[in-house]
């Protein structure tokens, strides 16, 4: 009689996703403070009144819906037929929940029909979806990003025509980059597109297109780069088109395209999640839509791509949650080795767990309270009122943020899925533990919507040296001042906080001069710093979040709530915070090892 | 035409595992000198003529047998049928040539049959195994461990019954310690021995027992850890039995016996490599054979435990081999981005991708000199030559150095597998890439036999804490006289190694004084800071044998060459030493809110 099988089962039967409310609701509050939402119009009512029975309905959905899908989708990954591609079963009834629930319009839009809710609630919601099933997470997240991005660079006629469809989650979406030849680097996109009347007709082969075809909508709308007749070359000749998998007549009917999934990618994770091989213009061209003007393809891309950038960080962030959950469950069942009076006791108890689970922890709430302060202020970014300087101020914020939040999240939730995985021991490298799919799921975070070095390039080369630095300045000065004014009643147990923030960013200040001031002479320090730069800030940030949730939980916790949190808090100061010091090195004193390199590698 | 199939899986015939030869000869000599085994009698002709042969052959028949059946394997996991066990395709003719070529009794002693080749040769040969195909490798490794034990522990009768079937690699073995109940706390096994007239019957149940059944031996000879009747309870009345799954009688035929893989777990990685449910006793009882006396099962379970430590580490240094192999190959084929001159770049050409590369490769070194080291130094223990205190004080390395050896390296193994997947992007999280299986498969590292918190506890409990830091001070000294003599051709550049070694090593001299004087009052203090400490050791130790490789390297390489390894020390130096002030950080001021946390996790 095997008991383990048994218990492990049932285990895992009771132990579905779920969302954690009053650490949401305590980085939703204190992102709220930081970015100064409130005085928006109507935001505070919303936080006030709306917020709390949405969150309480997603966290339901998410662990009553999604998280029992989420080990089904894993081993009954999308399968590409010559009708289409299958989801695992259970999804189409997922989906079909979730739109009629109204999840699927929730950020979207209130002039498409959306529910318009603030980016800062539906950040929350957003973790809660990639917390609990990612693969199932990806597909509606592409379609945020892409009414913006219609919003923003279409036509009325096409926003019309497409919209209200996608806001609705009747439709889904899909973005197409990725060429074999072209990854990272998009200048070399070969996906041409010819002119048809008004119209366009597109041929190409696009490869690792995320929910590029799947039987959860009856439509699914494509962005797709591509390159047209007598464009330049390089990334000033690319130009963003719409294509949809079924092009929608006058009388409401829907004519298929030329656009085809012709085979799927088999997958370490998300396998779920189908990443197609798409086909244009096998049979004529796929019909498609200019989407802004001409050649300006990279720029409507990336209006899309920074909200799925935001929407990587918060998944990431969701499986990192998940881990610890699922770490913690674990670490209160199992039994191992004895205390002084003979007695087994749970693993939890012992000294290295908790030390395992408190650097879950403490990253997990560190990355949600910077990721929700980056929701936060495009909610301000985007407002209709307030001043242009408070507008335009957000606006370099977010700018900064966003590649902090993708990068920095997802190496947080690989990070923390390896530690769970180490917290079940054995019983994490088996597939029957959902562990096992959450540290293989949660490896494409670094990967995709650019990699993390990519993120790493942004922020260093477009967001701190070009401004020289002033951006970064702003926030540094935050930090400080949030590490200078933590509470009387915590400064003793942060006293390593406080005095590590502030040293850190006094050396981030030095460390930044100095590279705007050597990157004009060296054209590979900022890819030879570019990463260790971004966990630097990163790091920092962490911190920083960790001080203002010290803070605001001694607002509205009760005392041992409050010191729960302050103890993360120490924990990452003592245990995190000290990176900055691998990461001060590499920066200053490493750069040369790497770019003046003449050996063979 | 998608080309990328078509490239990839060219790229893939052509790129099996390549045994770094020109590094690991480096690693052996400075390993050798550190250790002081050439004036052990034979040892220097071993060195100067059998080994390079040996390794030579080794390197093709881990590139041309065992790495073809390594993704093979991972396709077509082992499979528990009626008859037994069956391995994947090719696993059963590969193990015969390994037999035949004699590399099963590589290190088997010479009283046996076998070759008796010092360990530090054959460590460089396991590292070979574990890179090309490491499923595949933990087969024969098990038994390395194994004919240990017997010598010391078993009698005359069973030595001259079974030493030799195994020596030979006829035999296979297989150690079953893990019950449902019972992992890392083994003072709760189940497993009971019973009494028949001169052997024992065994009843009980096994957990993931490797290779605890396959068809690539006519017999397995288990090695279980059991109860018999009156035992005191906990560790104290655990004893060893052999159980073969065969009994041999004394006319030579084989008897099968009551122990059966009744199932077999499906995992994350290490597919190949069958991970066993075994019975014992269904039937009547298991015929077993006591080793050594009774109720010390544990000390003899730990002769085979600590070579197998070793076995891990060499085993996850040979992955990260692999993943360095793979990426750079990638990085040598894969386009992306522009020179200034508008040709497209090799991305081995970018600072970043160059810096993941450079971070991969001086882990590595640093992880091979290190394991080489403790292999080295385990020669002079086990030899019958030199005098007693030189004896004994490489025993006393070994048992310092084997639990870092096996924590770092397979540590060491998943950050630079995760790194190779990160230069592979997308194409890294597919299951076509093997970088993808390597990520998977080096996972395990740090859990099985004895997860990595067992180790740093053993380090810091019991091989520092309890001899008052008198091993660890020697290691230190040894560290801080390699960074003080480091040649003056090096100074320059290594500047940074040097004093980062010395300012560490007296940093942990300090702490250690401080944990030995504090740890007598809180007894959870081990616990808290013993991940941190092995880490913290394991780092100064991995820049300790990159100093040593630079000056070797300097003494055996042409300067091209030479510069590259002083190129890897001086990067460690500012990329990976840093990593100290992490580990002192947790270790001198982080304790406190691990053990003192009341709060709820």
């Amino acid at each position: 009689m095997n008991n383990r099988y048994i218990d492990y089962n049932q285990l895992l039967m009771a132990n579905h996703y779920q969302a954690p409310l009053s650490l949401m609701r305590l980085a939703i509050n204190q992102a709220a403070a930081t970015a100064g939402v409130r005085s928006l119009e109507g935001y505070d009512e919303i936080l006030s009144d709306l917020a709390e029975p949405i969150l309480e309905s997603a966290a339901r959905f998410a662990g009553e819906v999604l998280s029992p899908l989420n080990s089904v989708g894993d081993r009954n990954p999308s399968r590409c037929e010559p009708r289409g591609v299958v989801t695992p079963p259970g999804f189409v009834e997922a989906y079909r929940r979730f739109r009629e629930d109204g999840w699927a319009s929730l950020a979207a839009p209130a002039e498409y029909g959306g529910q318009g809710l603030p980016t800062l609630v539906s950040a929350a919601v957003t973790e809660m979806w990639g917390g609990a099933n990612l693969s199932f997470a990806m597909c509606p997240e592409l379609t945020v990003g892409a009414l913006e991005a219609m919003r923003v660079h279409a036509s009325a006629q096409l926003n019309d025509e497409y919209a209200p469809r996608l806001a609705s989650g009747d439709w889904a979406t899909a973005m197409c980059l990725t060429e074999p030849q072209s990854g990272s680097d998009l200048s070399t996109l070969r996906t041409r597109a010819e002119p048809d009347g008004d119209a366009w007709r597109l041929f190409g082969r696009k490869i690792y297109i995320s929910w590029g075809d799947h039987d959860l909508t009856d439509n699914i709308v494509h962005f797709v780069l591509a390159r047209t007749p007598d464009a330049p070359p390089g990334l000033r000749g690319i130009s963003l088109f719409l294509v949809p998998k079924k092009v929608p007549s006058a009388t409401g009917t829907l004519e298929k395209n030329d656009i085809d999934a012709v085979s799927l990618e088999h997958k370490m994770g998300i396998r779920a999640s189908p990443t197609c091989v798409m086909v244009l213009g096998e049979h004529g061209g796929a019909r498609g839509w200019l989407i802004g003007r001409l050649n300006d393809g990279l720029g409507c891309m990336f209006t899309m791509m920074n909200h799925m950038r935001l929407g990587v960080g918060l998944h990431s962030l969701g499986l990192a949650e998940r881990s610890l959950q699922l770490a913690r469950v674990h670490a209160r069942e199992r039994l191992q080795g004895r205390d002084a009076a003979g007695a087994q006791r749970r693993i939890i108890e012992h000294a290295d767990v908790r030390r395992m689970l408190l650097m879950m922890k403490s990253l997990t709430q560190a990355a949600r309270g910077l990721a929700y302060t980056a929701a936060a202020t495009l909610d301000v970014a985007h407002s209709a009122e307030g001043d242009d300087g408070q507008r335009t101020a957000a606006a370099r914020r977010v700018d900064l943020l966003t590649p902090v939040v993708k990068a920095w999240c997802s190496d947080v939730g690989v990070e923390v899925a390896s530690l769970g995985v180490q917290v079940h021991g054995g019983m994490g490298y088996v597939d029957d533990a959902e562990i096992s799919q959450v540290y293989r799921d949660a490896r494409i975070g670094p990967i995709f919507e650019g990699t993390n070095y990519i993120q790493a390039q942004d922020l260093l080369g477009r967001k701190v040296i070009r401004d020289k630095g002033a951006a970064l300045g702003e926030l540094l000065a935050d930090i400080e001042k949030a590490a200078e004014e933590l509470p009387a009643v915590v400064a003793h147990p942060l006293a390593h906080l406080r005095s590590g923030l502030v040293d850190g960013c006094w050396r981030l200040r030095k460390a930044t001069a100095s590279l705007i001031e050597q990157s004009a002479r060296e054209p590979d320090l900022i890819g030879a710093a570019a990463c260790h730069f971004l966990n630097w800030l990163a790091v920092l940030a962490g911190g920083w979040q960790l001080a203002l949730s010290a803070r605001q939980a001694a607002l509205e916790f009760d005392a041992t709530a409050a010191r729960a949190v302050v103890d993360l808090a120490a924990f990452y100061a003592t245990h995190v915070l000290p990176r900055v010091y691998t990461h001060e090195a590499a920066v200053t004193q490493g750069t040369q090892c790497v770019t003046a390199l003449t050996a063979d590698l």
